[in-house]
């Protein structure tokens, strides 16, 4: 479990079959957050695709964990390395994707894609 | 044959071209199990790509293998797992994918993936 | 030219660019086969992609080819290894991939693909 | 409220503009019953469509209701009008029809759909 | 049920509401019958529509009814009021329709379609 | 304009043709409101379909106003008739349509559809 | 049949059933003719919907039908015209309809319909 | 042919089946304005449905005529009645459709439809 | 430029990025040519790809070169072989690939693809 | 920063997360242009991926550079060539892809598509 600003704790449960590297991914069609300039809502679909170590991310509360975004103003690419870095932080898997595709504003459709490995954890080129 | 704890047998028949690597892909979206939290039916599609070695696996057995999860109360993580075990022990292919897309629940799609090869069983990282 | 169990000749031609590596791709929706178990019909999409060396296959032979699986009792996984077997003796490609993917039966879709390469004829692993 | 017979109750909740006709829609791809003659699965997708009176479905409830046929044995001419039946029961509504599309087998694919109307109850020729 | 030329009966079972009109559809792909000409396969889907008097059509028998045309030559806009005859005598709806969906041949896609009205049994203009 | 329990105004302009009955649609796939009993958000697509007699609906303005739904919890029947009702008070059309299509909550995907038309305000039955 | 001025003779065959009023449909997507200003071809796909009295028009010279047009210079409007009145003579439908769906030329796509009915020939206003 | 205030004149050729009521569709999906509002750039489709009396519109005209708006400030709802006049007054239709389907702004997509019929020419209710 | 049998020219234009790597793919759905057997007119899409040197290949010329096969008897392997020399022939690409979709002949639909790159100009195996 | 030719200028902002490498995809289906030979407008997607360094690009500004293209004569070539051209001068990414895909002209639908990688810019051969 890991404590975010607002509150919301990221829950966790023992991987089934540590000994596997396996792939678990999770779609929500149902993220939205403020844009942090103009005050208005931003809309996306947030993924997850991560091989697990020893634990899984709880859904529910990946559920909960996204909704502390609805009232915040925040960028489509700090969202997605906030994101990437509060489910490392709580899950330590041994790889991760976060991948978010933002609707169209001013008729320019928004896709933003950052990475996470164990082995090179920041991606470093 | 293998056995499983509700009493279903895998069947399987000889594979008709055991000198040649080949690929045999069976996909059912018709897998259901029960949420072992709520009690409410989970509903998922599970694919099965194979690379044979001297056992097909029978189809109508695969599908009464897939119904004996009907009343069982099991996480997305495991029904994958416990799958792919389960038909390796079974057949004994030379390398096996299975992969569970699970249906929405709480906004957020799932999908599951594990693979088996026979030089390296548990895919250990 | 090959003779089959049922008479039918794969006829071909003189490939019209043979000092070149390049692919042909013939897929036919309307394949059907008899079960050998049940007696039914079985329905799926054929898919042949090769790289030619010296003759092309002629499509109408390819088309009578399939035809001569109508009333024939043959499994999934047999058919595709026969399928190649018979095109590959007929044209002695440099490479060659037939895909079968099968109708819906007791809830399951399956697609078979198997694979030649002139250089490894068996695609032994 | 009604009773069924395996002690499913459908709640209801007060119609929130009964002066108005208008229309509501609930679409659940998650239905199963058993065949009565083999004791496989059967899977379909239900769609209740229905003018409002005094009283609205509840949605918790309908998606109880609809497990509620998890493990009954009945044909998907008894399954569509069954539903609707028990909703018109539960609901009284102006106007309600329920659709059943139910998975392939043996290569055919159904769909059996029922009205009712509070004026002609039946829909009587 | 009814006698066709080739020995196949058409099943029928008791009309569960006999008292409600309500519709059924009943979708096949693989329907496939042979070209009286050119003695070529011809390949279609073939859909029922049909509001059930106090008989229903057994779906195996269904199947099993369109699987005698597989070796049959006849033309398409034989083939579709020949079902639609055969269906009617079996079942004695109230109304029902038959539409084919032919393949491609010469560039060119078909549809045929038939209806019969219990009140004006031949459709006639 | 008309005002709103949390104060926001639907602006509107005038109808550049009012001689003409012509129709208008607005889609908006980015409507998110809170369900009253467990305080999760709901998301929908909103479509207001209508024709104007002497005012148009200012699009800012009608962004602004599914805005305000944000933080509201408020049952899905309720959003569709309470928007019918805010934008006829504001524009006054001459026939009107409000469609909600919201997303799958446990296995159930819903649609509300309410209209208005001058001559029969309430759409009585 | 009929003689067209390249000398294509539209064939037709006894309608198998014209004590019933039923529907066939034919679509063709290659069909091509030439623009009458700019000499460059046309590509456009031909639907012909008919309810045949005595007639059915005969698939294979429909192809050629479709193909004297190949080197023609004439208007899409004018070729829909003079394909259905073409049809009309050969076959002496009861109801007919020609529809032709031209491809994208300067931005634009274009859709020309025009029926006929034996009460009604020339579809006057 | 008519004349624009930017002098772009639509031209017309004479109706080739006068005698015939049949429908002419031009959908065109390089539609561009400018928001009188903002300045910035509107994008949509417009599609053309008409029935010609005497009169059909050329294509090339058309596209210009289309070009004309391409630096014009003007409403969704302006245009759409606009070229609705502008090409009744140009060919003089039997019936005439002009539909708009406009880009997503402000995550609303906005659809506009206004029809003209020769006996009641401005749609008056 | 080259020049073909039936003289048309394919004229080229200087590339304007020639020390820079690029991809440029040009697809066209309107290809007709003849069928030498049947005399029958065949219908594909040819695409395709090319890595520019000094030279790019204009549009309206290529546009004339694929018309110049219209009355041309020719098989599908010929056409795309000869395309892929043709255009090489006039532009000296660093890399092309010629594909070739053609349209359903005898319920097969058969894709052509061939490559050439600078270095190895043949594609030898 | 950077200038263009007709005083556009393309605003940045600080990378969050230039540790990291990652993926950031702007999909404009929005962009017209010129013909520099015939003077009529095309239209396009333009889609830019990459890889920030210190610096992200703004997106109203990027929209506003796209505009500035509205009234300009410029090959598609040139177009995609000159966007990344200024893209890479004003933002200076780790790596970055241009794809233009351009509507269909005289039947053909073209993509352009230029990389910069920082460690060999001009992606020479």
């Amino acid at each position: 479990m890991v404590s975010m600003n607002n509150e919301v704790k990221l829950d966790t449960f023992p991987n089934p079959r540590p000994e596997r590297d396996y792939t678990i991914t999770h779609a929500c069609a149902e993220f939205t957050s403020v844009c942090p300039i103009t005050g208005n809502p931003d809309f996306g679909e947030i993924t997850v695709e991560y091989v697990p170590d020893r634990l899984c991310i709880e859904l529910k509360s990946l559920k909960l964990y996204y909704f502390s975004y609805r009232q915040r103003g925040i960028f489509y690419e700090a969202v997605i390395n906030q994101i990437l870095d509060d489910l490392v932080a709580a899950s330590h898997p041994r790889r991760m994707t976060v991948t978010g595709k933002f609707n169209v504003r001013g008729g320019i459709y928004s896709v933003i894609t950052a990475k996470y490995d164990a082995v090179n954890p920041h991606n470093e080129p």
